[in-house]
């Protein structure tokens, strides 16, 4: 008999050799019907695995992470064989799961693939998946996977097996198909429902561009076929809320080859609604007790040597700037916190003085591969809303709860309401991994708990994963792929202070150690405009948009007007603009649909003669012809109902 | 006879051999009481040179720059003398004028001097200066020289005269003393009636570390004593107001030697104070049709070589920034003009687009050796209150007035009434060094000359003083020392539009160039801040200081009605804040006037019962007890005769 340990602590005692979906049908029929895949002692492990010695298993459906990445393999096994079956003598090489599906790297040789071959692809591939074969692991030895694959004439197989231990080596059958493979499979091809493929594209063997080009395909499957018809329409509707497309459309910002990739520069409109989101947050952090401050985007090496920066990135960031006659060395800055602790250490603090909070829209530097970059989620240069708070320990829980205070507003306002929140604490089985005493750890992480059960958070507790330095809260917030991104951040600081020799005077008149914070709403004005606009599709808060409302003139007599009613709405604190070009209304009205402004204010004869605006709503709804303080007063209405307050 | 032509243009014969005094005799006893020094050919020359060919002769006096130099340089020679006998032995280097007085590095062996010397040396070359003794030229063959010096001991003398030409060596003497010496000297010592060493320094011999350190004494001489005395007080005053006393005492900027010389940060008041001024100038620009752009502080190799400022300033500047993994070199953006000539190249413009005007703070990084470096005014990082007009050539005229209302706005909002203009045109005579067809150059030059006059600027022309990519205006104005700076700027360029092959469309329906205008009413955030520090001595106009009132109240008992005051202040839009320290009165006016805060509020009992305030002025004025709506209208009325309208 042998002792298995399940995620909720219980234990159950198997015979040996039981498989985990034997576990599956102890514990209950339905979840035998959903696992797909298991992890054994940390190790992924096949439904079909016999388990011969005591150990914590884990079962996998759909619904985790782990199952679809067993769905997805074991998908792209289908479609390898399928490719195979349509190709013949193409090399397969390798085949796994990605984040959203999987692709496989082929050298299709004389071959070539274009979209309108996936139709067959898929097809070939759905009767595989229908033959509803196992997925059947075994080990082989090195001699004999290597003759398998030589007698194929595929050599990147065979690179792949020379580099194998032998013993350790895995082939997984289905059908006819055999491939070389590590594991973690569902139990067979049937549970496959529904398979697409979404692209091909070009790719280096082993990423080297010096090897064979090959073309790897793109797919993607579900159990359900409706899951993939809800995916497509998914995918659809995140190529219309790309924020690279969104961004272009609107005029927001642009790159340039010769400024640089992955350095966005902000056209008029951009920049307008980056100065908005700015001054907004500035605002609240005014009230916030913030004070604002303004420190250089370089620095010397030696700053980044004390604060530890250097050392773990240095050789991977941009390279030190050198100056023509002096021995100096600057660094772009890769973060604001190294000059704000000495702007702290530029005069003595009291124990009254404290919390000292400062706060900087700092503009800093990280070298990213071209190949990372992806337009403003991931870029070489950007703005953080960054904010260092130092306070003393007994401090944090308040600054903390205060700082989340402050995150639920700006996320709130912004019209995110489906967010989530980690809180990443210590491993505690590694103490030696973390700076600072474990009374101040102990203290922090409760504060840290506290204050989000406090402010009612839908959080999750992640063990070991706090930074060196001090545990963390990070806001997580969706794309339009429903890919999550880390957004907002509120992070404690035991290690600066000490790198920096940072000080206040306590009521004992002794010196102390002050503790950071280190926090950003936003993150970053880049990636929260990204997300915004995915989020959005562009269509702003109304309290946020650059252009609220247009006038638009019927025609050149109604221009004067037109020029009333605007004067009107920007002593109305609207703002507002007028197209009076010598087009029609329709082509006025489709142009402002495609710029997104929420309100189209039209002027005419009868408008003119009753003092009144015809108004539609972006989008179409036509909100019939009404007074300008009526309208005045909807437009406030609808800011105030999603500003919220602080 | 010789012809000499003089600077009003006209020609007079005078014998061979006359000098500079025999025609200034000639032209009035006054002008010969007074000249000091002269030019002849372009060739600075004594007053008693005799003069024996045809040529242009100036005559300075006191009142010029070059009368000056004459003068402090003379006296060096008399300072000089009176160190050699006063510290025998010693061992004399060079002595020239510079912008304000005079310097010699002197050797002085075994002896030291210090401030309590200076008055010792002041006296005797006072002793010297009126025994009158003439400034007498000779020239002297090299062998001599070399035999004069040597027998000195002045190895210092002996290596100037080695790397000179024999026949071009002259020696100057007076008195017992002689010097060697290239020449332009006052007639005799008696001319200078008030000599002052101001202060001693070390210097290395020919600026070279690896060389001897010579001691620097700083000196500066006056024909009038009275013009000492209010030199010396101007002194005194400009000490008080340099900006970097005042920026720490108002704890606006710091320098910090970890994160870099040069490289301001800025405290949360002087983020405050910069804040609005950019504010200040955001809202002007807006109304005046610019748009903000934001663009990153680096940009690649390629770039600043497309915009030339590669192949000019590349290698006197910050070096190229490398990347760990890509061929890639990045510059740090020594000016935004090329990133914003990039976003003009973003999309096509018609004619009917243009002027487009796109602004930025942008802050940008030019090298400056340490030895350069000065507070805020000369920085190694600044930020510019950069902007650049896209124009048609017809436009030109138009956008320069427009530019011109600004920069007289800025100045004037900020009280600097006391400035001038400079209009740098071309210098006809070398076409080939500009660039940009001569028909453009001319229009230019007219529509900037006719804009200063239009707008009755107090300006002077300087020929050849053009950039070779356009002409351009430049604002002079003085700090506290009465040194001249140059502020604002507004520049045409041609060669950028060149470069980047920047287009629109004209009427014609044919791809033009369009013009562009640089300009910058500030200048740079931090030389601004700079002067207006000086200018002021920190009492900034009323409606930028950051914090314009403070309310005291006299004890605990009165803060609730102190917030009550404070509440009201906010709603009238005043800045304002409390003292609510367990302090005196007395103590918190004492730091309030320290801090420069305009206002002080002081509330104690009789002010709660009468819902009033006792209102005290910075710098001690009791402006009585009175409402606080009657403040609120003090303020806003003093706020309005300073921030011009525009």
């Amino acid at each position: 008999m042998i002792k298995i340990t399940l995620p909720d602590g219980g234990i159950k005692e198997y015979t040996e050799g039981s498989t985990p979906m034997d576990v599956a049908k102890s514990i209950s029929e339905g979840l035998a019907r959903n696992v797909i895949s298991a992890k054994f002692n940390e190790t992924t492990v096949e439904t079909t695995t016999p388990l011969h010695e005591d150990g914590s298993l884990v079962l996998y459906t759909w619904n985790n992470k782990e199952g679809k990445k067993a769905f997805w393999h074991s998908t792209s096994h289908i479609v390898a064989q399928a490719l195979e079956n349509l190709y013949p003598g193409i090399k397969l090489t390798i085949g796994p799961a990605i984040d959203n599906g999987f692709y496989y790297d082929v050298d299709f040789g004389e071959h070539t693939i274009s979209e309108k071959d996936f139709p067959m692809i898929e097809k070939r591939a759905m009767e595989i998946a229908r033959g509803k074969h196992d997925y059947k692991m075994r080990p082989v030895s090195k001699a004999d996977a290597l003759a398998f694959y030589k007698s194929q004439h595929n050599e990147y197989k065979v690179e792949l097996i020379e580099n194998l231990e032998d013993g350790t080596i895995t082939f997984c059958d289905h059908d006819t198909f055999t491939d070389l493979c590590r594991g973690g499979h569902i139990p067979n091809t049937g549970i496959v429902k529904a398979i697409k493929i979404l692209s091909v594209a070009g790719a280096y063997w082993r990423g080297d561009e010096n090897k064979p080009q090959l073309t790897r395909v793109y797919g993607i499957s579900f159990p359900k076929q409706k899951e993939l018809t809800e995916y497509l329409e998914l995918l659809e509707e995140a190529k219309k809320r790309d924020h690279r497309k969104l961004g272009r459309e609107l005029e927001l910002f642009m790159f340039s080859k010769k400024v640089g990739q992955g350095l966005p520069l902000w056209l008029p409109k951009g920049a307008a609604l980056r100065e908005r989101l700015e001054d907004f947050l500035k605002k609240a952090q005014k009230k916030a007790g913030y004070e604002m401050v303004a420190t250089p985007h370089i620095g010397q090496k030696e700053l980044y040597v004390t604060s530890g920066h250097y050392a773990k990135y240095g050789e991977d960031s941009f390279q030190p700037i050198r100056t023509p006659k002096e021995d100096e060395e600057f660094l772009l800055k890769p973060m604001n916190c190294p000059h704000h602790c000495e702007i702290y250490n530029s005069r003595p603090f009291s124990y009254r003085d404290l919390p000292k909070r400062y706060a900087e829209f700092g503009t800093v530097y990280r070298y990213e591969q071209s190949g990372e970059l992806h337009g403003l989620t991931r870029v070489r240069g950007f703005t953080q809303d960054d904010a260092h708070i130092f306070c003393t320990n007994d401090q944090l829980d308040q600054e903390f709860k205060n700082v989340i205070d402050l995150s639920l507003y700006v996320l709130g306002s912004l019209g995110f309401d489906d967010f989530t929140a980690q809180v990443s604490i210590r491993d505690l089985d590694t103490p030696e991994k973390y700076i600072g005493s474990i009374e101040n750890w102990e203290k922090a992480e409760k504060a840290i708990i506290n204050a989000a059960e406090a402010k009612g958070l839908d959080f999750v507790i992640e063990k070991g994963e706090a930074a060196f330095y001090g545990p963390k809260l990070d806001f997580m917030i969706k794309d339009a792929l429903g890919r999550s991104w880390q957004l907002g951040t509120i992070q404690v600081d035991y290690n600066l202070p000490e790198r920096f020799d940072l000080t206040y005077k306590g009521s004992d008149n002794e010196e102390h150690r002050p503790v950071m914070i280190h926090r950003a709403p936003f993150g970053s004005m880049e990636r929260f405009i990204a997300l915004l606009l995915e989020h959005t599709g562009g269509n702003f808060p109304l309290w946020l948009i650059p252009e609220q409302a247009i006038v638009l003139p019927v025609s050149e007599k109604h221009e004067k007007y037109a020029e009333k009613v605007l004067n009107s709405l920007e002593n109305n604190e609207i703002r507002a603009l007028i197209d009076n070009r010598n087009e029609t209304v329709g082509k006025k009205i489709r142009e402002a649909e495609m710029n997104k402004i929420p309100f189209m204010l039209i002027v005419g004869d009868s408008e003119e003669k009753d003092k009144t605006i015809s108004v539609r709503r972006h989008g179409g709804d036509d909100l019939g012809t009404i007074q300008i303080s009526d309208f005045t007063h909807l437009v406030t209405k609808e800011i105030n109902s999603t500003l919220k307050s602080f």
